[in-house]
């Protein structure tokens, strides 16, 4: 398993692997080949940026029997998913923003999100482990209020595109298993969510596949798999973290 | 007023400004102090691109008075929108593709396309225009059976973002006064859509100011302001053009 990760290190934007608290850098493209250098950084000395600049971050919603089953929502047949602003991604340690216009809940929802390291445009389920590059914690902060307020129409990609509410990382992990995970969310030392990824509805390699019957993803482009039970509102101060174990945590404040 | 166009010539990818049948070459960022070159090229010997590399396409629903009368939809109190994936994005004369994955009605939208000049968050309605690089004609293609195929979820990213579904050109036309616009479809020869953008319920420099409440929008990205009454549906050889005075017409074949 390798943990890549991107920083910003004496001015410049840099990439590399984490071993411990060091990062060993690459250079080049980090989806394609990246090549070691004989630089190393300590961790503490950096300032951790988003572990991808995705095109797109493609973002699931009742994609977990539990809570579809919490919400007495039929399992569909089909993903179901909207798009969240790329301006909204935000790294660990920073802090997640209350929108001027929004003076209700914002929930955080921990999510598994799968990164993608190649273009591709209808794969199919056995091909779609070529195409995932690793996979990186996501908080899908939502202003929940927002998602119901007009009758005529939802909206999802609003209430979770605010600057801000687009967190992932720390790292992007290759060569896990996402099979065998567990999305762990905890609010003030409180844990909220412990839920198994296999639990998806439709899984992995299976989201990716569907997705690009749909359209082409591209290296870096994110999809958030969707949240199960458990996600809750955040108070001023409040400190979330999302772990997920082989990537770590991402741990983020709120206002 | 500019017409600014992006085109491929010599296998490269270059832009300039539209002078009646010739190109003016220009380098450098298109959206900050391009520069003007020697080198001339006709319209006829260029491949046309998208006449921006959207990072989001941002798209309005219910934005004009006249489409929400004919659908009994009160008038929003606020813009709604959803994202576009970027990478539906449609050049003039391309084709619009049927989804493999979808046999059912493919419209086309005639809108008025915002081409945002620079980075943008919270400007007033008054600042919004230094914000705004020019405008373009966008036909918002929609599997429009998928909206609602689902009763719990309406689907509007996905309807709208098949790839080849974000028609976008032929160029962006600054020093226009999008006031005194109209949107005009024209299907196999016959005219569908002929409406005045100042029908509009969030007018366009307003509509800047909103959407830059919510999220922050950079150089490139366009705003597609909905479309009003006389939408339909598209047949395997259909052509349809979309034309806007001051921008010209953007002309697709379909399947």
């Amino acid at each position: 398993m390798t943990q890549w990760i991107r920083f910003e290190h004496g001015g410049e934007k840099k990439f590399g692997t984490l071993e411990g608290d060091t990062i060993a850098v690459h250079e080049g493209d980090m989806f394609n080949q990246p090549k070691s250098t004989s630089e190393s950084v300590a961790l503490g000395d950096v300032n951790i940026l988003t572990p991808t600049e995705p095109s797109k971050i493609v973002a699931l919603w009742n994609n977990f029997y539990a809570l579809g089953q919490k919400l007495n929502l039929d399992t569909p047949p089909e993903p179901l998913y909207f798009i969240k602003a790329s301006t909204s991604s935000l790294a660990g340690g920073e802090q997640i923003r209350r929108p001027a216009s929004f003076d209700g809940k914002v929930i955080f929802e921990g999510e598994l999100g799968i990164v993608i390291g190649k273009k591709c445009s209808t794969v199919s389920e056995a091909e779609a482990g070529d195409y995932i590059f690793g996979y990186t914690c996501v908080n899908d902060v939502t202003a929940v209020e927002l998602l119901n307020k007009d009758a005529s129409f939802a909206q999802w990609t609003r209430a979770k595109s605010f600057d801000t509410f687009g967190v992932m990382g720390p790292v992007v992990a290759t060569g896990l298993d996402p099979a065998t995970l567990a999305i762990v969310s905890v609010l003030n030392g409180d844990e909220r969510q412990n839920y198994p990824v296999s639990d998806m509805v439709f899984q992995p390699h299976r989201l990716v596949s569907l997705v690009s019957q749909d359209l082409t993803l591209l290296s870096g482009d994110v999809i958030a798999c969707g949240t199960s039970v458990g996600v809750g509102s955040m108070k001023p101060g409040s400190t979330i973290n999302i772990t997920i174990e082989g990537i770590g945590t991402i741990s983020n404040t709120f206002d």
